[in-house]
């Protein structure tokens, strides 16, 4: 039955920065036979602050690339993208699956709360589309959820401050109103904030924590089959700033077969010209 | 002798965001017949987290477009853009002065200072560049110069929160080393940070604040000769996402004549075709 499933041999993952890599980090631990090509769109990072357009046509130019690469799977590990690009990605992918992070979130969140009562943390983008929100109404109407955009986590996970007081007093800000409607679950709707957990976690010791990046890995280990042995990982950001790699470091938690610098502006002429001979 | 001078009509501003509605705000009330353009660059900010060749790369595009609305001087509001895209826009710019806030605020540090030593807090990418600590030592070797890169200020203004608990613990955080410097002045070396005046100067009251948007309206009073009346002023942005209308206003405490939305992906194409063929 097992050889029903599709043979995934090079997956595509891509984020507006850094904070995907905490995706890779785990698909990497359990299904390390795939060769991984993870794009950063570090020159026009961030997203969540972004208008639905603009996330659109950057996600469009991010799958382009990777697609070059002649990937099984995409997976879009920026929960922005992921709230506002995925129909569009689907379209534009034709027949390579495209996964997000907000339906595999949502469906642990979902079945891990006891009292039926959800927070959510992302960016103000991801929060304002309402998709975390639909997307648990939708798995279960009874729930109750409650979200709050939480801006500053990103800069302060990039600027490594994530313990300590400055942190701490961020964070409180943000989950007081969470907390005082009596969740019992948060879901991480940004690839940075994992690396916030163990503060948080300190902090509220009994709320249950969720991010995407384990059930992601589930939902693949459950419906495709994956070359044996190691496969490379190759890094791909449009911006290649000083200080991101050690940022990636922080992220990764392990080495990259390489790490290379692309014009997204450039390559995405191509389809982006056709496309417009096409609409003519 | 005041007809010698030149007559600026039009006025084109660049910045990232909304920061240089800052520098915008003090040239209208000193200077109010002339048309001001003002392009933030919304779609791809920040930029002080971005390489020189990236903040290269933007700051041409963003001069193009003002250039096409046919303007008398080109202001860079933007620190880092000043920082390492001045002499690049003045060749592309060719006969239309162009104007970086490095130069205006460094001198009027200079000449602040008592005790000749000066703090400056900028971008990362600002800070790094080492663009301010030159021009201080070019104006006077005897300065002494100490500097942090201070990337939480941004997204902390950028959030509406400029005073109380969590700004002040950030701000203490960057300025503390500088402060154990016995600085006496400190270049406020982003356009983000003339909102967090009044807290930095409620925390440290000696310590002397110079941004550049007076001493650049000095510098354009001095060399250029403007009409009567009042002149409308003319917003651009490269993404329009749903907060930007209330941050401008906290920026500019006033009104404009239109705010629009532009691509500047789609515009640069054909200085940039243009470039190619020239360099082949």
């Amino acid at each position: 039955m097992d050889r029903d499933k599709q043979l995934v041999k090079r997956i595509g993952i891509f984020d507006s920065g850094a904070g995907g890599l905490t995706v890779l980090k785990k698909l990497r631990a359990s299904i390390p036979g795939v060769t991984y090509y993870y794009l950063g769109d570090t020159a026009r990072l961030p997203y969540g602050t972004k208008s639905s357009e603009t996330i659109v046509r950057y996600s469009k130019q991010n799958a382009s690339f990777l697609l070059s690469r002649r990937i099984d799977i995409l997976i879009v590990a920026c929960n922005t993208a992921s709230a506002y690009a995925i129909p569009a990605l689907r379209e534009f992918a034709e027949d390579i699956p495209v996964t997000g992070v907000i339906y595999p979130g949502a469906r642990r969140a979902a079945t891990t709360s006891q009292n039926g009562r959800i927070g959510i943390i992302g960016t103000t983008a991801t929060i304002s589309s309402g998709k975390y929100q639909n997307k648990l109404k939708e798995l279960d109407p009874d729930l109750k959820v409650f979200t709050t955009p939480a801006p500053l986590l990103v800069p302060l996970v990039e600027e490594g401050l994530i313990s300590g007081e400055i942190p701490e007093k961020v964070i409180l800000m943000y989950l007081k109103p969470l907390l005082e409607k009596n969740i019992d679950t948060l879901i991480l709707g940004c690839t940075h904030y994992p690396l916030l957990k163990q503060t948080i976690q300190k902090m509220v010791p009994e709320l249950k924590l969720v991010d995407s990046a384990e059930p992601i890995k589930d939902i693949l280990l459950q419906e495709y089959r994956f070359p044996g042995g190691n496969g490379k990982t190759e890094i791909f950001v449009t911006d290649y700033p000083e200080g991101f790699g050690s940022l990636s470091q922080r992220f990764l938690e392990g080495n990259f077969d390489k790490i290379e610098h692309i014009d997204l502006q450039n390559l995405w002429r191509i389809p982006d010209d056709k496309k417009i001979k096409k609409t003519r």
